[in-house]
């Protein structure tokens, strides 16, 4: 599957199986237990929210922003999704399956007014 | 892209785009800014932790836990995951790619010790 | 010690206190280790950030907010601090002492400049 | 007023007062948007949490940690209290007064049993 840009599309299932291998060839796996995880998920968020803070009100696209800042961004929402996707693992859920379940979920919730 | 247990792989890709019509159809884009969406996410990330936060610690696979807690786990899951995708995108960010960038910047800062 | 508005002025061990007796009456102290406080006051973390979440940039006063908004930021701010004076005692740490103490080091660490 | 320790008690407006203080010598007022400390405040509770991150359950009194550990994990409960405070002054809200208020709440909201 190939996107518009010529890039692969980056599936959840893929990055899944990378951080398995990734957690596995380093012995890191007895640490990833659920709530070490969630803690290392909002550390993460942490950092995220670290190039937000000084800054007002920001607009879509980041007109303003340098090209290091952007780069600096796209790391730590890796970081978010790439412990996001461990903790899901760790507690046995298929994060990409039931992100689709919750998108329907939403549709029913908020429908679209005519 | 199928997976193991026959169901289609998700990307990253995918759930963008169907974020980006959700909101488009209900006029939500004027408060898709980039700090909204976060401090959503940050509000989604504490729906997240109220889940673990009486529990102690919690082994992997959650072997004792009910289904619908597990069905509820698997929602505020894929809620951080959604606003995190909305995140990326109103920042101009490809996150399946800068993941895989990620992945590999991790894998040079810690090498596999022989 | 009384305030300027004649209301005496809260200290954080009244605070604690407080909490110990609130625990303690409940029956709740076995559920209070770090992590499951930690996680708790993530929790309110997310319900104070959700308060602020759709509403752009906002001014210092709040002044176009409406008056039971304002009870409902006062209720979560006051989550926060509850929590973070228990994760604070189940770790022994004198949180108030500590900030007295933060406080030089940051008037150390950020000199005026002249 | 001096608490068993000897040591005066430390109330939320004598903190509050040297936060004004200090942010107003270094010029730093206009930066104390709502959103902005919010946001640092979240900052804030990631640099708390990755304390705690790879610790799995973690004992009340901390029995095993070090001295250096402790002095760390002080400074960091002290920044989410520091940012707390600044937060609620840039709401006009008197945190000490929410808080005793908010303790009322939670007695009627959960009775002791008999």
């Amino acid at each position: 599957m190939t996107g518009v840009s010529g890039e692969e599309s980056v599936s959840l299932d893929l990055l899944r199986q990378k951080m398995r291998d990734f957690a596995k060839e380093r012995g890191w796996e007895p640490y990833h237990t659920p709530r070490n995880l969630l803690l290392a998920l909002v550390g993460e968020m942490g950092e995220l929210s670290e190039i937000f803070q000084w800054k007002g009100e920001v607009e879509r696209g980041l007109p303003n922003w340098k090209e290091e800042e952007k780069v600096h961004l796209g790391e730590e929402l890796s970081d978010v999704l790439l412990y996001l996707i461990q903790l899901s693992d760790s507690c046995n859920i298929d994060l990409g399956q039931v992100a689709l379940r919750k998108l329907q979920l939403n549709a029913v919730k908020y429908p679209v007014s005519k």
